[in-house]
């Protein structure tokens, strides 16, 4: 069952299913050694992970979100206002775990190689970890849902990550009554998926592979 | 031995174990396509991939990634310049394949679910998508190397991206010799790894966890 390309096709974005049952300790453990496991540039290793259960700063984080949603959502109008208002976001206080994943450039040293280009790089180390940590958690039959109606100005202030760190993402983990085969974007009819062909391209961008 | 944690413990950033074996064509669409399986934000999969294997564009890029490299190069003195000389960082040619990862903001309609108040949303999808390639990858024996040794207005012109795209990942993919146990940067003194409990944090940053 935890065979790679499978659990990369269980893998969803989770709101509705959280039951709230708590994470065993060696569970998450491995979920998250799975994530210090990624690739990083220069070998920086330059993620934070803040584990939130508290459930006053759940509440508040859900509070923060439901206002940037309501932001969102007057931005639409028509047939876009009232799918949207169909679709649930996030699952902050159902999951009752949040994983803040920063990132902290400072991290690797005074030269970190393979960054003096590209500084996003860093970043993008970040998010590879954040991949690696979804995949585990499929794997160990829970749901991830990563939440983006935020600030990150609330959310650094929130779990007082300091000035230098970057918050990435809000991660809601915990078990779930399923994994939908249909993501939820499609399930209520947001948007559906592409081809993989509309993405390839062959030695120049634009031409299709034969 | 497709087992999940198996492959996120064997994937490798690889650069000097390159064979240059053609990939089957089945192969690299099992790895593009859990590529394109990845988590995208408002599932806007908002990714490209260029596929390049002309030995003239892998040249090219090959003596751009050059110069840059010497440009870290000589930032450096003592013993991390000598460190950093003993160290390759890049199998452009050897592979034989280069898959440039592109990221277009425009995809996905004009409101993209969960990117307004996180423009770098769309970014870090993206990065996801990379992950799940690298992963699949090594699942199917192949090495990646992620190159970063370059400056983005160069490889958008290379492979003719368009501005809107912005360049995110020139990826070394081919055949490997092996996949080594310890990380290069490691094997050669660079960096060593850290231990998880120095980046997790309890309800707020800066509190070990229990």
């Amino acid at each position: 069952m935890n065979d790679l390309y499978d659990v990369i096709n269980r893998r969803r974005d989770t709101r509705r299913e959280f039951t709230g049952a708590p994470i065993a300790p060696e569970v998450l453990e491995r979920v998250l050694s799975a994530a210090h496991c990624a690739p990083s540039v220069g070998m920086s290793q330059p993620w934070d992970f803040v584990l939130v259960r508290s459930p006053r700063t759940l509440e508040a984080f859900a509070a923060h979100v439901g206002t940037e949603r309501d932001a969102f959502g007057a931005t639409l109008s028509g047939e876009r206002a009232q799918t949207f208002d169909r679709i649930k976001v996030e699952g902050i206080r159902e999951s009752g775990l949040g994983i803040v994943v920063g990132y902290d450039p400072t991290r690797g040293g005074p030269h970190v190689l393979g960054r003096h280009a590209i500084a996003d790089a860093g970043l993008y180390s970040a998010v590879c970890a954040i991949q690696n940590l979804w995949l585990a958690a499929t794997a160990e039959g829970l749901g991830v849902g990563w939440v983006s109606f935020y600030r990150e100005e609330f959310l650094r202030s929130l779990v007082g990550l300091p000035e230098h760190v970057r918050p990435v993402a809000w991660l809601c983990v915990g078990h779930v009554s399923e994994l939908p085969e249909v993501p939820d974007l499609e399930r209520y009819g947001w948007r559906h998926r592409s081809p993989l062909a509309s993405v390839l391209h062959e030695e120049t961008y634009g031409v299709p592979v034969a």
